[in-house]
């Protein structure tokens, strides 16, 4: 095809969206048109993309016209209406919402784990997971092709832009209040200084690790881990896989990081773990504790490949596995990841 | 015995030390003299404790005379030293730090756990756990009593007072130098606002998570892990209890969370696990998301028990529990204990 595709972004002015305007500078140019798209509040604004200003417009339906891709990068419900009437017009979209993951007519796509479910979206739409599950699924999807998962036990410490640009900001206003205090050894000192200004968050978190994200679900769940057990399932193929998640908030402003004990079919070594990891495709190694080498959001933040280190085999039990992964929640964990399905499709229609 | 036991502070002038001067202004007062010890750069320092201003002296063997029990919260290297010299003469040794904690000879002690260990003391000397081993002990001990434990997967969100005052001084110095400003987005970021002043900690731990703690062992495993497994199995009595733990220092001043995955003998219910949470001593259950309830560091610091929220059956395993625990690693972590099994020796022998 001459003609380069046309590719929307709807939520262009937001965490995701950001970083996706920079993502779309930085990889090979394949799309003609660039249309930036949020709600009527930003209509007008002018955002940089590949090295030009172009004019944020208001959601509306014609502003699907002429679209090939569009990627959906707002919230929920918005999507859940908005990306039906984009693939009523002809346009693929890559929603990194909610809102149709769990769709069994929306495949859910990481592209080096699993690019052949692609090819079925009878509904026009393809789902992005969740940014926890991406820190983790691209490592876990090669050790699977080589030892076969049986089990995951995963803990969480998600930083606050996953709860978008109100999160980074709650953090950063938080901060302000406690640092150059002698604040944290007291109860309750910390709460005073932030006040009701808990932003996205049930609790303060500046100095403070908070056990929840998402909505309540049933038996005292949240959302979010439900997300990361029933996307892992369904990227994997492994509808019946056992995962036990517990998802925490933790006051780093990007990059989550996850520990993973994972369970496989028979014995594994470290050795052989290391070479999958060192090898696979978007995914670093990084394990040299002696160096003092390990994954922190410090580093890992800004960067695309999600880190692994602190690979272990359990002492108790030679089939599992002890990870600490690292991943930007903004790259690889949404504006990459989708980034990375709209050049798939995109190659499909060449 | 109408004379009261005399009490020595060993390292009164630390982080524990400090809490744990505050801790015996707070409980019932049963010590005659209470005698302040520390380096000799701490001679002559003044420190409150019941109300009454005390002379700190220097450690020497003859700080010891006349001590019944003495309490040693100093680096690990001054208690492996000085504590056999305290019981040599005649003191009951309560040691806070790892020197003798895998000693088969030295009980190791949490009183709402195995306060029986405390009889067999060969050495003169009890060691208190690991302030992580601590964080969740006293619940997991209570489950065990009803439902056998099999296996426990943990993974911790430290504090860094963990390390002592250098680590609460490190953390309040790099929040001045990132708060107020965009940091947290690029790569490398932190690492150049706070430079090479990391104080114990490998990484920057302000805007960040660090999956390390203590020195490495064998296979990659740290020091801080393999406590939590070895301690966890001496102080249940079950020396071969399978336990994977990964520990991670978090930017929170005091209080150490862990999510904890914990398999049973056979089949439990949440409200069971509940029950036995609520009326454990020594531990408050604070369990109800759809109220925004569950233990953060900032609401537990300065408490006395272990909080314990989250708590959930694995959905997969209707034998294994999650849960989310709290403790302040200064107190029940650490001082407390220690305080606790001071006083059980003292009832012992009046
Ligand atoms: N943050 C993450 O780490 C992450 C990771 C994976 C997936 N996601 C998902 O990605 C989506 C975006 O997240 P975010 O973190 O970027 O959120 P955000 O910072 O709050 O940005 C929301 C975006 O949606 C737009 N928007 C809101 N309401 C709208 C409406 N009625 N019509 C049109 N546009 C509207 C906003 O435009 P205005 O600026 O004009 O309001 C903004 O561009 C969410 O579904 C989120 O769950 C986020
Ligand atoms: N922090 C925790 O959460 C925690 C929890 C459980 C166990 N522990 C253990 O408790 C112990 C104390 O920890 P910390 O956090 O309180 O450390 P810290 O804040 O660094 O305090 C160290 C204490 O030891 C004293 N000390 C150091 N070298 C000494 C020497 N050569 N002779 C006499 N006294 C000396 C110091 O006195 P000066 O002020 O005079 O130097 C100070 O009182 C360590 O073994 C630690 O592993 C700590």
């Amino acid at each position: 095809m001459t003609v380069r595709p046309t590719l929307a972004v709807v939520g262009a002015t937001g965490a995701v969206g950001t970083v996706l305007l920079r993502i779309l500078s930085q990889r090979a140019d394949i799309w003609g048109d660039i249309r930036l798209i949020a709600s009527p509040r930003s209509a007008g604004r002018k955002l940089a993309v590949r090295g030009e200003e172009v004019e944020v417009r208001a959601l509306a339906e014609d502003a699907f016209d002429g679209v090939d891709i569009a990627l959906f990068d707002v919230p929920e419900e918005v999507a859940a209406q908005w990306a039906p009437v984009a693939a009523a017009r002809g346009a693929v979209v890559v929603d990194n919402s909610a809102a149709f993951r769990r769709d069994p007519d929306v495949p859910l796509v990481v592209p080096e784990v699993n690019p052949a479910a692609l090819r079925r979206r009878p509904r026009g739409i393809v789902a992005s997971p969740d940014c926890t599950t991406l820190t983790m699924i691209v490592a876990l999807g090669a050790l699977h092709a080589e030892f076969g998962l049986r089990e995951l036990v995963v803990s969480s410490y998600q930083a606050v832009s996953g709860a978008g640009q109100a999160g980074i900001e709650t953090l950063r206003r938080q901060l302000s209040l406690v640092a150059g205090t002698q604040l944290g050894t007291n109860p309750g000192d910390v709460r005073r200084a932030v006040g009701d200004d808990t932003g996205p968050f049930p609790e303060p978190v500046a100095l403070n690790v908070v056990p929840w994200a998402g909505s309540l679900c049933d038996e005292g769940w949240s959302s979010q881990e439900m997300r990361v057990r029933d996307e892992s399932r369904k990227i994997l193929g492994m509808p019946q896989l056992p995962v036990a998640v517990t998802c925490v908030r933790v006051p780093v402003i990007t990059t989550h990081s996850l520990t993973v004990h994972a369970r496989f079919e028979g014995e594994v070594t470290v050795d052989k773990a290391r070479e999958i990891i060192a090898t696979a495709p978007g995914v670093v190694l990084c394990d040299d504790p002696a160096a003092g080498e390990f994954p922190t959001p410090a580093d890992v933040v800004g960067t695309d490949p999600t880190w692994v280190g602190r690979v272990r085999r359990a002492l108790d039990d030679p089939t599992a596995l002890e990870l600490f992964v690292c991943g930007d929640n903004l790259r690889k964990g949404a504006a990459l990841n989708t980034a990375q399905i709209a050049e798939l499709v995109a190659a499909e229609k060449a």
